[in-house]
This record gives structure tokens, sequence and C-alpha cells, in this order.
């Protein structure tokens, strides 16, 4: 997606430590024109495939996925995380590894909000290590529903994610992809 | 707003100690559909204001935010909250007690995302005790910033925060204003 390719390379900041921080248009102020072309682009991608309900992650993934929904006519979920290792009877949950804490943590939908019968498109700003990806997928499991492909704003092409997705016969749609960062130069893959 | 006191009615689901859940519409599942008729409603009642930016707290807000910030075709920020009483000299902050968990929490947007010229419209689902609103307004004051009003979806007219922001000079837009809750029975005061 151009508008936002170059968004990023105007606004995008990267920071020590293999960080793009994109907090002033993406994922804490939120641009809504722009995340308007965001959500056609996740609709051109899906639409044919019969989604009846997006799922995202809090927080950083609810603007994105409420904005997309419009497109696509559907109601939306979040999972919500929790440090917690206890089983929640009452919800259907995944597990995710965090890297960042070096710990796993649950995300977690109560039952009445899912049916065996929905066929999820997931959303996400971000695409790196694919461990949130992964966590959401072993929910969706969980709660016997179909996860028919994921949608992410930004991947880290560089890093394993993407791989390991598609090892599992997990589609990805990404909006746009970063081949490298070096200092303050951002190169797109495609 | 009479399509969403309807819904409120249909689907809302009243729990011992006060609660009412709202989930299956408004702040975990989100119908979509309502919530562009939230955010119509919002722009009706704060359309001649000069509203630069909505403003919300994670993680309810976030939706109805980003969605009617479409009417008004500005950005919306949200603010994060921290258990932590540090104070973080990059942020902009306000404190909020919460009567849940019995102690203050601090709500937080990093200084480059806000600016004192910046007039803020804050939404969020719930008005009860006002506590979250009344910490956001701490959060816009440290700013330097200006809050035109608060919208808020549901209204519990029966508990103290609305008459307490009064009191405080905020003005306060509720789209369904609860006049009490009895078993099943939900009365809205208009």
């Amino acid at each position: 997606l151009q508008i936002l390719k170059e968004r990023i390379r105007k606004d995008g900041r990267v920071l020590d430590g293999n960080i793009l921080k994109v907090d002033t248009f993406l994922n804490h102020q939120l641009d809504i024109s722009l995340l308007n072309e965001i959500g056609k682009a996740f609709y051109e991608a899906f639409k044919e495939r019969e989604i009846t309900k997006i799922i995202t992650a809090e927080t950083s993934g609810i603007a994105i996925a409420a904005i997309s929904a419009q497109y696509f006519d559907v109601p939306v979920i979040f999972a919500r995380k929790f440090d917690s290792v206890n089983m929640d009877a009452n919800s259907y949950e995944g597990s995710v590894y965090s890297y960042t804490k070096k710990r796993d943590y649950k995300m977690r939908v109560p039952k009445h909000l899912m049916s065996s019968n929905d066929r999820y498109l997931l959303l996400d700003d971000f695409l790196a290590n694919g461990e949130a990806i992964k966590g959401m997928k072993a929910l969706i499991d969980d709660a016997g529903a179909t996860l028919v492909g994921t949608g992410v704003v930004i991947e880290k092409s560089y890093q394993s994610g993407h791989a390991m997705l598609k090892e599992m016969g997990i589609e990805v749609v990404a909006l746009a992809k970063i081949a490298s960062m070096q200092g303050n130069t951002i190169v797109f893959k495609d």
C-alpha cells in the first residue's frame, strides 16, 4: 500500500533495538483516513473469503479492526491479555510467548462471543516473530472456529514470523513489508 | 439515542453488583453499524465546537473514538493505563482512583502526541462515578490543552459522576442515561 509506505518513511522513527515507532499515526495516535485506506486494502485482499467476524488483540489492533470492519460489514471482537497462567473455564484462550517480557501470557475471549461457525479474519498492526498471531490461532482453534487469514499493517520481513506462520498454513497479507532498517533508513521489500 | 437504548434493553445483561454488561455489542464484541450511529450522535452534539482531536482511554474507548473520529475528520489519541505511581518525564498524565481495585493508577500520553493548542473531545463507553473522566481532564490540563467536552455512550445517572463533572465545569453528553437497574429491568432517564 503506497500511501502507507510513504507515511512510514515520513513519520516512522527507527529506535535502537530494531524498534520502529509509528505512534504518531498507527498505534497510539490514529490517522483515521489512513486507517480507512488500510481497511480498504484488507477488504480487497479478503473480500471473496466469506469472513463473518474480525478478531484482533488489545490494544493496538482495535482501531485497525474497527475501521476495517466497515468494509466487510461484520462485527469485531478483541482478545484481552492476561499474565495469569490459570485457565478461565468461561473463555477460549491461546498462549503467547513474549520475547520482551520473557514469559508466556494468555489471550482470552469469553466463550459466548465466539462460535465454531465463524470464519475469522485476524488483523494486527505488526508481524515480527509471529508469536502473537500464533497465540491468536490457538485461541481460534480452542473455539473450534476457522482462521481464514491474517492481515497485518507492517511486516518485519527480516524476522522469522512470516515463514513460521506459512509453515503452520496461516495466510498472511502484509500492507508494508520491511526488508531492513539501518539508522533512519527503512528499506521496503517490494 | 433510540437505537442504542433498544439495543441495551435487548442485549444488555444486568449482573450482581450494579454491573451492566454490554460486551456483545459495545465494548468487547463491537457492532460497527451501531458505533457509526453513536459517532453521528456525538458529531451532532459537538460539531460546532472546533474539536481538533478526539482522546480516549484504553481499552474500551478506542473503537468508539476511532469510528466517531470519521465524522469529525480529526485524529484520535488514547491514554494508556499504568499501575505505577512513578512520573514519566516524557508523558503527560492524570491520576484515576479505581473503586474496583482500591488504588490509584495513571493515564498517560507521550508528550509529543499532545499540543497545548489542541481542543479535545473526550469519548468513553461508560460514565458512573466519573473518576476516569476526572483523570483524563487532569491529563489534558497537564498538557495545557483544552477539554471541550465529554461524550459517553452510557451514563449511570443514579451515580455521582455527572454531578461531580458538572461541578468541575466539564460538559457531558450521554447517549443513553440509565435511571435505575433492578434485576433484569433497565429504566432509562428520558
